[in-house]
């Protein structure tokens, strides 16, 4: 099957860029931008924190890199805090798996940067998880995401005709504070980013929020002056 | 994370079928209806063949069933006959994947049966992929589900708490004869159903089609009369 292939040849190989508009894949961003020529996705699922969309379009132009957003229907992540307006974010930290927690988000995502990747003849998905400093998703550890890879290698014709998809993830080890100095190295400007749950409109952080809370540990931990705009001060 | 349930205790378990409206998706749900509550999704992807949405509905209310339609993004599965119209539906047989494959739709479509299942509480999802009478396509094959279902049972909370996800199969060994067979025993209405890839909008076949000539071997094979509706005589 012969697919169209818009973005034309580069001097790099191209990559799909999951771009949620967070401090995270805004360095995902930077770190593929060194070796590949990158098409950034974002999904507008309704979320709550939908200013991260428009973070996300700030990074992209500010990056010089193409940039989509997906649009998903609303009726299918639901029953979250980040989907549910009748669901608080907490406040506070939780055990095990939190109510921000969106069912199968990432591999909602990942199906749709597969598609990406085939039409456009891309080898190479990139994902800012991360199992360190993270909220506790079943879908951003290791063993998910190398399970993801496997399935979508069996999945397309790309694979059957002998190409290898990856599913890069290149912050899964490292901690906020490793992420945020790997980003200012590489020129990421995070006042940009929003990783907020509970963003305003003008993408003004809560502070208090897991996102806020693991942002916050990280610019300290980093002895990085925090460039977040918070709408009440951080406790 | 409390989920909420929509859809109350019943006798049966609850299971998430994939129904695009074809021969083969009826005949699942027909399956998985012996041993569950069955909640059917359908896609809107702007197929060219749409009028397989009217006969989804309308199998899903014969049988007595919970539907929805899903709506997905038209600018992702792309490069296909089946969603860019100017590329022909081939109505001779083909090698290799054919230009009807839509790239990665099984694992947008799973990844989003993943979500609702997660969120409605169920294990079961079932979907009409058969590797015998087939057109060729990547994501049909038996490793292809296996890896799906492997990676899905990461991806989610429920399978973080121990719940155990099962993407069902029931037609993927059988050849098309066999599939009308056990579903003519089961009482499906295949009048109702539209498998032709360039269906009119009243559902109406051509007959000559990779997914018609295949439907129409199998009536031939199994002896049962074909109560499609062409709209040119098959050669």
């Amino acid at each position: 099957m012969t697919m169209p292939h818009p973005i034309k040849s580069h001097d790099k190989p191209l990559a799909i860029v999951l771009l949620s508009g967070g401090l995270d894949s805004a360095t995902v961003l930077a770190i593929a931008q060194q070796n590949f020529y990158c098409h950034a996705i974002s999904f507008n699922y309704s979320q709550r924190h939908i200013a991260e969309l428009k973070a996300a379009e700030s990074i992209a132009r500010s990056s010089g890199v193409d940039h989509r957003v997906i649009r998903l229907d609303d009726a299918v992540m639901t029953g979250s805090a980040l989907t549910d307006a009748r669901i608080d974010v907490p406040e506070t930290a939780s055990k095990g798996v939190p109510v921000t927690y969106v069912p199968a988000r990432n591999t909602i995502f990942l199906a749709h940067a597969l598609a990406v990747a085939e039409v456009l003849g891309s080898n190479d998905i990139f994902i800012g998880v991360n199992a360190v400093d993270y909220s506790g998703y079943p879908d951003c550890r290791p063993e998910y995401i190398e399970a993801f890879e496997a399935m979508a290698n069996l999945a397309t014709q790309a694979g059957v005709e002998g190409g290898r998809l990856t599913i890069n993830t290149p912050l899964i080890r490292l901690s906020k504070a490793e992420i945020i100095r790997t980003g200012i190295d590489l020129g990421v400007d995070y006042a940009r980013t929003v990783s907020c749950y509970q963003a305003d409109a003008e993408g003004r952080a809560c502070g208090v929020c897991d996102s806020c809370r693991l942002r916050r540990s990280g610019f300290a931990a980093a002895g990085i002056n925090d460039p977040t705009r918070y709408r009440k001060l951080p406790r």
